[in-house]
């Protein structure tokens, strides 16, 4: 027997109503890519959604069509969104730090029919123009007079194409189901996967994210997404924001230090997330001006761990309240965020750290389960490692034009990760699937092995890899930087981990290199240190 | 084109695995029937809803059968309806507080196979049994020790029905539009018309519910949910609170100021929902014991309107921070709550108290409009009124068995109610729209009416009533009681209202009547008042 409730599809475009309609004259504020200041707010904000819907169709954009965005945060990029989404095309947001070549293959693999990009990223795609086969259009985000001149096919300045529709025009209805967003992932290896979020995902997604043990956010905050658009779905702000109603700040295209914290301090942001890089620059330029954040009451760091100094620096110097979040761009991207649970609430100092540096718990709507290599279930006691695996309304299920399902049979998505979860629901990632160590049938985290080693005072980097063992299948070599002018033995190394972890855990060696490879945004680069490593063999004592 | 994420329907009883798995030890204490105070679990509370789903299944209930309960907020009670939930069968909550003869008829109608019953409520029940046709077996939410002697079909004692099962269960999976709760709405008129809700409107409800602007509570709140389970689906709170991992106080059977108080205290209780008249008898016991309220953070009032002066005093005089909210059963029951949005964060005392006492906005999820007649939207300027309507995925569509829908051709559900709309999207009851009175085509609010009446000093109570008019249509008429020993003239009473309202406002006649009639909550029964005066007709003066 069914329910008799209403059949109310969950729409984004319901979202930027709600806002319109509840929070009409509440703020939207960017640093606009032409320079000055711009202030709307959220009905005008819908006014111009309306009238990107309108054109859009007129030209010729339907259902199911792939519209591209290259662009900063900014109100134009927030209403081209609700505008896509209004009538049931796909806005498919654009990292423009991949490579040029990733960027062509992307565009061509989605079928994008119009791009909408800001002047900044000009340069990006007129090398790449002739590749990009099925754009028709490109929409630059500016006015006639910052329009700058392009060879690009029918590109017009994005005020003057927007002046052609009057807005009269009202959102189209379609299944909750329909799609609504795409954002690629670029793996390590292989080709970049496109994740096709749907209204449904959204909207929910939005909907777990706004409350206190989430994201935490009201419609007094002034929230300040400084983590892109173009990056994992903007952490979901560009959706939460309207439907809780806060304030918002974009920072368009000046990250740096001294320009996010100029908005912070202007506009009273109160709620802000981004990657650790980013609150780097920023603890910078408040240590060189010796200025403080007095309205700035929490902040969200993920897209890699938060290291621990960082937390406890915004906190105790600062008091702004951390919360460390993980996610990943196949869960529209929340996963879990690390708000401090009643059991832990009498913490201070030392062990709250300990707890923060987690990398939280998942709210409603996002199922985590740790595996062994058979897919049994793991204890949840903080200790045990394995694959983490996630599930939820919000977690991809398949990839765009792939045959086979990113799923296992009972619905669950591999997250590549491996984690600890304890008993009250926080999750610690303690390395990534295909770098943990498999010794002897057990699991040895690079990780820790790594930030054990960085403790020692002559070390300047570290990173632990497997090497195949003909007993224990592998056992961990630890790869050492020494500090400038630093000299060290490999027993002197190795000594340091004793009595700090299992003895098993220990590695069996150590190779002294001069320098570790890094990917573009820093990480270290495994593959690529496996690969120097490939042909390298423990000592025979060692190996016994 | 639809989305790739994962179907992952929207079930109650993943709110409790949710709970369970990262709420597992946050403690559910209830004020048993029995007497003493029991503590349990959310993980411990699953493990027995498990039970009783396989113990019902055990019994032949099925997907889509209806369970009825007949009992006060309490551990049993909350581990029944997501046992109930888990096999797709409908808790189906009866208000013990309707009339027998009402009772009778629901449960026929309803066409329950069990009820779920406090031993409280066994003498209503014995006296019906045998009218109650459907009825298979009662099971009395109690041990053996305690076990009432009854006559009743297959009484058994719960928790030695409920040692029947072993608890090695899974909950059922089903479409999230399945039937999971019902609840019946007693109109002055007709019968009792059942709202059917479903899984996936439960859920978004809850997901509504948790945010800052709407109940605003999280992991670290202890909520005691005063309203009743069996009123309005308990506003959510059963659902909600183990949603977000709040610690829930169950009130059991005692309502008075006294044993409210005592829990309050005992438990640290910081959130917390009622009507006004459980909050007056609360607000007199501390008034005579001088006890105050140092853990209580928030009160959401609701079922009738907030009386200003209570808001005053909680917040005032106690430090507690009302949130005045507005619903229905047929709206699952969240329509609308009065958190203080940007707009007025500044306003303290008497207009801080003006925004109090409106009914408040909705969040996302509840969409509203007012309408005229003719059924054209009406301007949100806060003062015109017209008649509230509303939309939404956890609104009723239809009532059960009925034939015809209970929504327009747009989707949208009649309240019943006369509401004004500002721009900030606050809403304002300002009557039920059968009480409003329609003056040459304006519309007068009686309770306005009314509200001003009990202003003049010589006046106990009054109602306002429409008439029929010849050229008017209505013209309103005030009915007074005046207080002990008092003489008042009709010219006095209608002089008092000059000024105070437009002057076509003001009632054309005034009868003193020694008492006006009330609904058995105390609500004035304007149908019976109606009946009283239907011969009444206005002066020939006035009636020019």
């Amino acid at each position: 027997m069914l329910g008799l409730m209403q059949d109310w599809p969950l729409l984004c475009h319901r979202i930027i109503d709600h806002a319109a309609l509840n929070h009409a004259e509440r703020p939207v504020i960017t640093r606009s890519i032409e320079g000055p200041i711009h202030t709307t707010n959220y009905a005008a904000l819908r006014a111009r959604a309306l009238r990107v819907a309108q054109r859009l169709e007129r030209d010729g954009i339907k259902l199911g069509d792939r519209v591209a965005t290259l662009a900063w945060n900014t109100w134009r990029h927030l209403e081209c969104w609700y505008g896509i989404m209004g009538i049931g095309a796909v806005y498919h947001t654009i990292n423009p730090r991949l490579f040029p070549d990733q960027i062509a293959w992307i565009v061509n693999h989605a079928e994008d029919r119009v791009v909408m990009i800001d002047t900044t990223f000009l340069p990006i795609v007129e090398k790449l123009a002739d590749r990009l086969k099925t754009i028709e259009r490109y929409v630059v985000l500016t006015d006639a007079a910052h329009m700058p001149a392009t060879a690009l096919r029918n590109a017009v300045p994005y005020e003057e194409w927007l002046a052609e529709a009057d807005g009269d025009f009202a959102w189209k209805y379609f299944d909750e189901n329909t799609a609504a967003g795409m954002c690629y992932t670029s793996g390590t290896t292989g080709n970049p996967k496109g994740v096709l979020y749907s209204h449904r995902s959204n909207v929910l997604h939005s909907m777990m994210a706004a409350p206190a043990d989430a994201m935490g956010v009201c419609s007094r905050d002034v929230i300040m997404p400084v983590v892109p658009m173009f990056h994992a779905n903007c952490w979901g702000l560009a959706l939460t924001s309207p439907m809780i109603g806060a304030a918002v700040v974009m920072p368009g295209a000046k990250l740096d230090g001294a320009s996010i914290y100029e908005l912070l301090d202007a506009y009273r942001v109160t709620f802000s997330a981004a990657v650790p890089t980013v609150w780097l620059m920023l603890l910078q330029h408040l240590e060189a001006t010796g200025r403080k954040l007095p309205h700035l009451r929490a902040v969200v760091i993920g897209g890699s761990a938060a290291p621990r100094a960082m937390i406890q620096k915004f906190q105790d110097e600062y008091d702004v309240e951390i919360c460390h979040a993980w996610g990943m761009t196949e869960m529209s991207p929340l996963g879990s965020l690390c708000t401090i649970k009643p059991e832990y609430a009498a913490l201070t100092g030392d062990a709250k750290l300990d707890v923060q540096s987690k990398q939280g718990h998942p709210p409603f709507g996002v199922e985590m389960k740790i595996v062994d290599d058979d897919d049994r279930a793991l204890p949840r006691d903080g200790k045990t490692f394995g694959r983490l695996k996630v599930r939820g309304p919000s977690v991809a299920r398949r990839y765009f034009k792939e045959d086979s399902g990113a799923v296992d049979a009972e619905g669950w998505f591999d997250t590549g990760d491996v984690a600890t979860l304890d008993c009250y629901g926080y999750m610690q990632i303690t390395d990534r699937s295909k770098d943990v160590i498999k010794s002897g049938g057990e699991w040895i985290s690079s990780i820790e092995l790594e930030n054990l080693a960085v403790g020692h005072p002559k070390v300047a980097e570290a990173a632990v890899i497997g090497i195949r063992h003909p007993k224990w299948d592998e056992r961990p070599l630890l790869v050492i930087v020494l500090k400038q002018g630093q000299t060290a033995t490999k027993t002197e190394m190795l000594g340091y981990f004793a009595g700090k972890v299992a003895n098993w855990w220990i590695p069996d060696d150590v190779a002294f290199v001069d320098e570790i490879p890094h990917t573009a945004t820093g990480k270290i680069q495994k593959t690529a240190l496996r690969d120097r490593f490939k042909t390298y063999a423990f000592p025979v004592a060692a190996a016994e």
